[in-house]
């Protein structure tokens, strides 16, 4: 007898959709409070300064209230012009690929049973008939495009909405840093908010209007989902890597010349690229980020609902309980709502020193309101007992364990997030320790660095491996996608608190690009820097994610391709995980050198105009900032084909060439290997953005020991932290894609590398 | 019927020792001609021109040629007696350990069956009897002891000559390029003939010792002697960290003050720290390497007899196919002999550029020749027919199959050294590459050096995978042990050209100390400069063979645990395999901070004795070189420990509490992700140096651009010099040993693992 679960399907079908549109309205409210600052000075409220009724705390002392709104709206419009065009420009060339890719996956999946459009027997239960392989290849091709457009659109919104905010954050930044940090993060949540809940809904819409046509057939129809994954993923590659080479390549040329030679400050106008590097910090950081994290949700669920789909839910039909995934992340959402408004209503910012604390208690809080949230789930979508798909046996689970499986991945993302805070943020040892070694130069800095790196690797990789230990012994490859997902339940308020920082970075260009007072640079610096130490955690939690979904959809696919075991033994899947270890270093010199040579351009570029227009260094003459712009554009567009090439055709060429067991001793070798490189090579960078700015923010004796701006030990920081902006905003997330990538595709794939993969071995 | 050899078992037994005792003949017949050059002036020769009747082509204006001669004795004798001093420190450390060690042994082995002294049921063949367990205790602690002295001895010789040979050589540049060259490579040819010669004869003498106890019990006989491989690496691991902390502690200390603040050249007298600068390249390249490359030797010898003895050579009781390892190698040394002649007798370098096509010709002419040695010995030393333990069954072989084996490793290294070549030779782009980016500064250089690395890493990774897919396919894991012993069969010819390198370096600096013209000091800089390229060629060879050696004994050790399949799909290798993957990089955080703390406090004393000391710019007062040599040694011995517990202690606590299929995960993971970080890290930090030197020797009008020595350019090349000395000189080599030590470990822990292992798991 099947057991029940206490919700009702029909329960099911409203809540999550509910729970989406909750979290979409909430959105929509954060942004009208966002958009009453006004950056026009439009006559109605001329005589309001600003908007509101609040006084400006002070006045700028000989720049008029008109001119400085003006110019914000000026700068604002360029940035947001900039960011716009060069998306639609990487969309056009990502478009193509989208639609030969799509191609490719009808041909690939269609050629399975040679486009026959007879039913088959089930791969999982031959005694029934499931729907032809041509109804996947179609369906899949169609959830992939799904997937793509999704992903698009969230890295537009998340850049459209940063934008909107960043000149509104730097006019609020007049009158306190609370109300600067208020801005800053509810424009984060709306980007947070609607990227969660659209991924939701998208994914639950997509289900049910598959379902009309898959029926009964559950396993055709969450396999066909899995092309939604895909999609996501691969655009979020496109995005991460474009976005990454495009900011680093403006701002590793804007600081070279800038900051090293001509000796002005970050942002100042007088420079060339810091058009292109604001705009930059919006695509990079703020799409890039978007789509990254929106690919690794879908494709969690999508891991999870696969390898549900051959469990008893799917073999029994249980519609709640085979939804769980959705109905973890639907309760995710309101966590997340209720977890916003401790940041934004129930308590305020007053202090400087109280940013870090206010968004550090986000993440504390939505773990904590969390693990209620799943344990309410756990046991009223889930039968008490059932029986999970582990690798070709059934495996019997109780509701309690899958409740841990969760937990355990939503906990350890906490570890991870704080092991990253630690060692990337300036209030500890290590960040000091690598500032202090700039005493002696930039050499040591660089040594230091990459040894605090290296070293910051072995506790997430502890809490990754006891999150897969826990959740693979209770219930197998689901116990893992699941617990991806636990890390990913509070991915709402994980967004907003990212989205923050390039938003107060912006916000801070601004200050500087419109002649504002140095208290309000100060501010939005203050806002800035605590925002530097989140954008860390937040690449921890995209790691650590990453890694438990890469493993997921592992399983998903060695379960789908019918392997029973991977044995490490077999030269074909050993010299798959040598070679798969390697790849990640292959993308990353890809990526680099991509972002050396273009910052290269960059430099001569910004160096011929201070040389060639007269008054461009006494702001008499304005510099031509489109040519930059251009510069990055053109830079990013053509590199992030080679690296995007390599990602997504090694599994399609691996698979067919050498077959199955190759490709999984691959995609094992890129896991264990890139999230090593990716989690140092990120909390590196981190580590030299804040030591340099430990060294000028001089808070202690121990820093002021080493400042002013401008000393030895000064100067060696930032060629640390220039050494580091590739590594932490373009290889270093870069590699979460690659992981994941490959492992959906390889998942989508799985049928075809079955029934056709191991051309050469067949040949010999 | 068991078939036959050519070679029959006496002359196997003749052919071996003869072989080893004549190489160690040509070592000394080397030896005697390079001692011939007599760095004293005794009244009997004072009339003779330095002990040759030939003049110098130029005198030295101004110099008294007995006061130079003097001073060149005296450099020397304070090089010699720092390194022995340091040395002996070192031992007295790793001497406790050795011997705590062995207890460890003794006491983890013999408690497998209770210490009991009954024969025991064999492993592999339950109808016959074996030695007791208490028997493999014993024997493995000695063999053990052998292998750790022996390395100890060699390291120990390898400096000797090594600081025997530097002074001699400085003399020798005053007479022409090629006549230094000469006695540089005469000298690394007698480390490299005596080192292969008598890590083959120990291994001989002990095999054939421990055969009268063991007698027919062959299985038992080899498990025992997997000792000494454990024996020779845990040594190697201590000199390749203890050696590296001390040479690059003192070389980036010496730098960063002398170089970059006080603008005196490399090696100058004036600066306190040159002294342990130079005694570091005798310790640390030269002692660690030769610890290191015996170490890979004897592990693929154990691993191959191993595997061996449970094959049919083993139960057939077939001696001379069974010591077909030992052949290869006897062979390799005659190989050697006959190629070191050519670069000696055959031919003559007259000028700078003929140095390194003089010793590339080296590595070719020794793979061509060794094709055909190996060739040989397949035919006569090997039945046709065999076959060889494949974890389980028996797979049958061919003798030609075995000749390809050795022969795809032996290529396979031929390849990887070229590849490195290309990498880190400023003859090529890459390193130009690296060179132009200092034009935009350090960081930009970091960036490309780093790129460079990762992307040196992918050829070397297909050569190896190609080499253990070929072999393991023909003949299970004893495939890639021939492998790895064919890719080391030229073993004396590589550690020749390795050593060849410090020793031209160390000439440099005794020429520059002992104010000899410039014109020897430019002969000497192109010897280095050679030396350059092939001591990278030589670490690409120690790791593609680390790499081999280390999975062979990975086989061996599963094997021996008798496990038959490495799941990657069960959660206890998973889990394995990520923690391992992350190792290489605590390891690696662990020395690369002890390098920079190390050379932080170098730093404080070269500048303290700069400021402190009245007339030491001046080179009126001497500077305290013992102070700066004590740094070196207290800061090495001291930071050796961590890193080399992590290494020795991981294997032991994962087998004993997690078991042995964790520990097999372990392995797998640090091996497909150390390979990466050891390649990446010794290319990265050899075209750094080189770009350097690209920029210093101006060869080129683009060289030329970037320099001369001072300008922005070479600066930001410092920098990258220096990032580059603990990645090439101590965290990237120490890797390989990390790799092949934990499975060398594993393996002779195995019996103990298999009976007792896996607490945790057998207690929850």
């Amino acid at each position: 007898m099947v057991e029940s679960t206490l919700l009702p399907d029909l329960a099911t079908q409203v809540v999550i959709p509910l729970c989406a549109l909750v979290g979409i309205a909430f959105a929509l409210v954060q942004w009208l409070l966002v958009s009453k600052v006004k950056v026009s000075t439009d006559k109605s409220h001329s005589n309001s300064k600003n908007g509101f009724a609040e006084p400006l705390i002070e006045e700028e002392d000989g720049v008029s209230e008109h001119a400085v709104v003006q110019k914000c709206a000026e700068i604002q419009a360029a940035i947001s012009e900039g960011a716009t065009s060069f998306l639609f420009t990487e969309y056009q060339y990502v478009g193509i690929f989208m639609v030969a890719f799509a191609i490719l996956i009808f041909l690939f999946l269609g050629s399975v049973e040679g486009f026959s459009t007879e039913a088959k027997a089930c791969t999982f239960d031959a005694t029934k008939l499931c729907k032809p392989a041509l109804a996947s290849a179609i369906f899949s091709t169609i959830a992939f495009l799904l997937g793509a457009v999704t992903s698009l659109i969230s890295g537009f919104l998340g850049m459209k909405i940063a934008t909107y905010a960043n000149a509104r954050t730097t006019l609020e930044a007049r009158k306190g840093v609370g109300k600067a940090f208020i801005v800053a993060f509810r424009s984060g949540a709306v980007m947070g908010f609607l990227l969660a809940a659209s991924g939701l809904l998208v994914l639950y819409i997509a289900i049910n209007l598959f379902k009309l046509y898959f029926g009964d057939d559950w396993e055709g129809l969450f396999e066909a989902i899995t092309g939604y994954g895909l999609g996501g993923s691969s655009m979020a590659l496109f995005g991460r890597v474009a976005g990454g080479i495009y900011t680093k390549a403006a701002d590793v040329g804007a600081d070279l010349v800038g900051k090293v030679e001509r000796n002005i400050p970050e942002d100042d106008p007088r420079n060339p690229a810091v058009i292109a590097d604001n705009v930059g910090d919006n695509v990079g950081d703020i799409a890039g980020m978007g789509s990254d994290l929106f690919g690794s949700y879908a494709e969690s669920s999508c891991a999870a609902l696969v390898v549900a789909s051959i469990s008893s839910f799917g073999i029994n039909h249980e519609f709640t309980a085979m939804l769980y995934p959705l109905l973890v992340s639907s309760v995710g959402i309101l966590v997340c709502l209720l977890t916003t408004l401790f940041a934004t209503d129930f308590f305020e910012v007053k202090a400087v020193k109280e940013i870090e604390p206010a968004l550090k208690k986000q993440l504390i809080i939505s773990t904590a309101l969390m693990t209620l949230g799943v344990a309410l789930v756990s046991w009223i979508a889930l039968p008490y007992s059932f029986t999970i798909f582990d690798f070709g046996s059934q495996k019997d689970v109780k509701s309690w364990q899958l409740f841990l499986c969760v937990c355990v991945g939503l906990w350890a993302g906490l570890i991870i997030g704080f092991v990253t805070e630690y060692y990337t943020s300036n209030a500890y040892s290590p960040v000091q320790d690598v500032a202090d070694s700039c005493r002696t130069g930039a050499a040591t800095n660089v040594i230091f660095g990459l040894a605090l790196g290296y070293k910051s690797v072995i506790i997430p990789i502890f809490a990754i491996a006891i999150s897969i230990f826990v959740s693979f012994s209770f219930a197998a490859m689901y116990g893992i996608a699941v617990a991806a997902l636990g890390m990913l339940s509070t991915i709402a308020t994980g967004l907003a608190i990212d989205a923050y920082g390039p938003i107060s970075d912006n916000a801070g260009g601004i200050a500087e690009m419109a002649g504002m007072s140095h208290k309000v640079r100060e501010r939005t610096d203050a806002l800035d820097a605590a925002g530097n130490t989140t954008a860390a955690i937040g690449k921890g939690f995209a790691i650590g994610s990453a890694a438990l979904v890469s493993l997921a959809l592992f399983g998903a696919f060695v379960s789908r391709a019918a392997i029973s075991n991977v044995d490490v033994l077999t030269p074909k899947v050993f010299i798959g995980l040598l070679v798969g270890a390697m790849l990640p270093y292959w993308f990353s010199a890809m990526t680099m050198k991509s972002v050396g040579s273009a910052a290269l351009k960059m430099v001569e570029e910004v160096r011929r105009q201070f040389n060639t227009i007269p008054g461009i260094m006494e702001g008499t003459a304005k510099p031509d900032y489109a040519t930059c712009v251009k510069i990055s554009t053109d830079a990013s567009i053509k590199e992030m084909i080679p690296p995007g090439a390599l990602v997504m055709l090694t599994p399609l060429i691996v698979g067919t060439l050498f077959g199955v067991e190759t490709l999984s001793g691959v995609l094992a070798g890129s896991l264990v290997s890139g999230v090593q490189i990716a989690i140092s090579a990120s909390n590196t960078g981190g580590a030299w953005d804040n030591a340099k700015k430990y060294i000028e923010a001089g808070v202690s004796d121990h820093a002021r020991s080493l400042g002013p701006k401008g000393s030895d030990a000064h100067k060696a920081a930032v060629i640390g932290d220039t050494v580091g902006d590739p590594l932490k905003d373009t290889s270093g997330p870069s590699l979460n894609i690659l992981i994941k990538l490959m492992a959906v595709e390889s998942l989508v794939f799985a049928p075809f590398f079955a029934a056709h993969g191991g051309l050469l071995f067949k040949l010999f």
